[in-house]
């Protein structure tokens, strides 16, 4: 280091909300308790020290397997600051997929808290050979024993080069086997500035985490939160009416999550009865907040913020910027522009919507293309997968797999996945688009719609459909509502009810609805 | 560039303003008509294009004198898209200054306002042979004429390396030559996001050109209010009933200066009579706000955020944040919180107070050392100075020159300037402390101490004083009115009457009031 020149690093953001809030509501444990900034930083500093006594340093990985709560934040600048890149796990895998990430991470330390140890199997030890130490927190092999014979330091230790990976954020893809996502601290730095910035984060911030910090490092709000001098308010399983209560006690001023968080916190018992006394922001991504639910959550005071990105990106690469000029609209008109992926946030160099030849479609609002990312706040790369990561890389851009369309004002707005749009008699189908008519039925909670093959069309749509607990509807009265407000082409053929299947992060298992779709297509072709 | 690698530069801001707020307010030009963020994008991308066309690039610079307004907010971001570094220059140098500047920086092309062409004198081609091309706003060799030529471009260029220049600042150093201050674009970007978060910058803000955009690129505020998405209000020559006024017509919510802008606005006839009707942010550096013109701001709704930093660290370094432990005071001892300089901006790396081996001082409120700091936001260096550069960066930190304590909570309080302290008896007189008293008499309207040289105390302070038009004190008042509140030997034994001199930024001129003491020192030693 020099004195114009330091490794940019979200480390050097805990340093400072250390020296200059120690002693303030840095953090509210998932038992209630309050620490402040001082406190983290001593439990980062001493597990860094306890990581390198251990002989862990630059080059390798330390896992954890931990809610949202104390541990888990900490490890995100004392393992950094061992030298060493962290791997914060999805807390709902399969044993098996925990195996196979330990083994593909080369992970020889894990630390898991002990209400998350059976998830790992009772063979971890030889499904793991190269795991040399597990900590528990809570358990055996205590984490607080091993952590109590460390040595705190004045100051978390920059890498010697920005460009060193900081995290490896498993996709929880629901196909195929989860790929490494690598973070380097150049990139966390200006993704957590950015996201601060553009949540407009500030000193009074008190955040509450939602959104599990194992989800691309939780948006990066794991270091934006501290970059800005905030607190974080921790709830160890996400549930509508805790959070609400934490909001209250606690003026929480933002949250983030899935729309599955949103929807959850609109229709619980408590929502009908609660404004919160100041406005909460609330970031949505992952998918469309449906225009239902945003109309919603703005009648408790909830102003949702609709973010877009990946595990690839950083997390949030686009956010639905609010124009002066939609303050004249209705709430419905208003909805459908805030339900748009919308344009690049400040830390994103460029985003477009690209066709097959990498030439920007028109910004008609029907043309679909490809969306593409460059930035510093995309992954170095796939783990141990270069062949993946030249794929994604391909042209200069980072290729998200999603399909959507530019509207004349700029805004990207997302019509599908490349493998869930519906093409039907050669037009487009947007899932989306229905499901968001489908969720503006009174009686409906939650859907989705699938292609099913068609002789004649090629493909139709399918909905699958979860309603509200004391509501009723059947599919001729759905299928007609939404051709009541789409081209008749677009409304499902079909209506089935019952529970939506999801993956750990809230997302609807669309591929698991196709799979459905198509064994019964079978069942009626092979009687 | 690849999906992962972009070069950070705040040109990538405009760009994004541009997209995302093409036609809103984007800027207010002096003359009070509205600019959309594509206007502000279009001049600056037709600037570059007549640049790069007069064979004007990479490696070049351009100078340009002018008052805050389009042309020179533009080029902050036209010139550095043609590849060569903006010299925007100081508008109250003296001809020779000008000649001075021109030729160490090597300036080739030099555009000037017409209202301020006079103060480059009669024979400026020929002190500046090099200087090939003067381009005047509003006059002949139209600027504007010359502009039409050219063609705008769909984006801003980025620097090949974000290690690039960007600008050169000149410093108005009291004494000896300016120097060149090298920017870089990565320091210009990080500095730009660090202040817009620092000071909560959104796209609602509307900032206020009350600090000169050639001062540090107006701390960077140039880059940091477009990064926001918020809007500049131009105002070409700095009044304080002006400035009300413009606060009150566009709804500021931000406005930078030294302390003469914000004592100027308390002072002014209409402040007597005016609350802003929401608050507005003042960042005060340069040097403490006293106490007594805090309170009275706080009384027009002006919340006042006191920085520190200098040319060569991109302007605020420091920020007194306020702690939520302050609420509970009352406003004098807020006030005497609030004047500290306090806590490095979170994207400075380190702000260290060091005695002269490097080691740190005790955090005792009382030890003097000097202030140091390590950031990407401290200068690349000085232009053609290598050895003054080095002399900076020795022991492998930017040595600013001020000598401050730490107190006990970390916060940094400066004392003065290296050359500016007063020891009397051995015992060390901050003159910033003494003049904070005087400044708290209601008669006085401004107050410089200096030494002089004492034979049995080595030295003791001379106060210079300026009254409030209509207020009447003596001497003796003064004297009293300060041994009533200070130990007694930081007393002045002299308080001298009349306007105080000052440089062209605002700041007390102190060597010329240190001059007439010695000066009036010598005429009693030699009758």
């Amino acid at each position: 280091m020099t004195a114009n020149r330091v490794p940019l690093s979200p480390l050097s953001f805990l340093d400072r909300a250390a020296a200059v809030y120690p002693s303030g509501v840095g953090v509210v444990t998932g038992a209630g308790e309050t620490l402040g900034y001082a406190d983290l930083h001593r439990h980062a500093t001493t597990l860094a020290d306890r990581l390198n006594a251990s002989g862990l340093g630059t080059g390798d990985r330390v896992a954890i397997l931990a809610p949202n709560d104390v541990p888990l934040l900490a490890a995100h600048y004392g393992v950094p600051t061992a030298g060493a890149a962290l791997v914060a796990l999805n807390t709902r895998l399969a044993a098996e997929e925990y195996h196979y990430i330990l083994n593909h991470a080369d992970v020889a330390l894990l630390i898991v808290d002990d209400e998350l140890a059976d998830r790992l199997g009772p063979d971890l030890r030889t499904a793991v050979p190269g795991l040399e130490r597990v900590l528990r927190i809570g358990g055996d092999d205590s984490y607080a024993d091993w952590l109590a014979q460390g040595h705190p330091d004045g100051r978390l230790r920059l890498p010697s080069t920005e460009d060193a990976p900081i995290t490896v954020n498993y996709t929880s893809g629901t196909t195929g086997r989860p790929k490494g996502v690598v973070y380097t601290h150049r990139g966390a730095y200006l993704a957590a500035l950015g996201v601060a910035l553009q949540m407009h984060l500030t000193p009074e911030s008190v955040y509450l985490w939602t959104l599990p910090m194992f989800h691309c490092n939780g948006w990066c709000f794991t270091w934006a939160v501290t970059a800005a001098g905030g607190s974080h308010v921790c709830q160890r399983k996400f549930d509508a009416d805790g959070a609400i209560e934490l909001i209250e006690r606690h003026g929480v001023s933002h949250f983030c999550g899935a729309p599955v968080v949103l929807n959850s916190i609109v229709n619980a018992p408590r929502a009908a009865t609660v404004t919160f006394a100041a406005r909460v922001t609330t970031a949505v991504g992952g998918a469309p907040p449906s225009p239902t639910v945003i109309a919603r959550a703005a009648a408790m005071n909830l102003d949702v913020v609709h973010l877009y990105g990946l595990t690839e990106t950083y997390g949030p690469s686009l956010v639905c910027e609010p124009q002066p000029s939609w303050a004249g609209l209705d709430r419905g008109e208003l909805a459908v522009r805030t339900a748009r992926q919308g344009v690049r946030t400040v830390h994103v160099d460029g985003v477009r919507v690209v066709d097959g030849s990498m030439v920007d479609v028109p910004a008609d609002a029907t043309t679909i293309g490809e969306i593409v990312v460059r930035s510093n706040t995309v992954m170095a790369g796939y783990l141990h997968d270069e062949q993946a990561t030249r794929e994604a890389f391909r042209g200069g851009w980072f290729h998200t797999g999603d399909l959507a369309v530019r509207h004349p004002d700029g805004y990207v707005e997302i019509r599908d996945r490349a493998k869930d749009i519906i093409i039907s008699g050669g037009e487009n189908i947007s899932s989306i688009e229905v499901e968001n008519v489908l969720v503006a039925h009174p009686a409906v909670l939650e859907a989705a719609v699938v292609a099913t093959a068609h002789d004649h069309w090629g493909e139709v749509p399918v909905a699958f459909v979860a309603v509200h607990p004391d509501a009723q509807v059947d599919a001729a009265e759905l299928i007609s509502w939404v051709r009541d407000r789409l081209a008749h082409f677009k409304a499902p053929r079909e209506v089935h009810f019952g529970e939506l299947p999801k993956t750990s992060t809230g997302k609807i298992r669309k591929s698991e609805l196709r799979d459905r779709v198509r064994s019964t297509a079978k069942e009626q072709a092979c009687p």
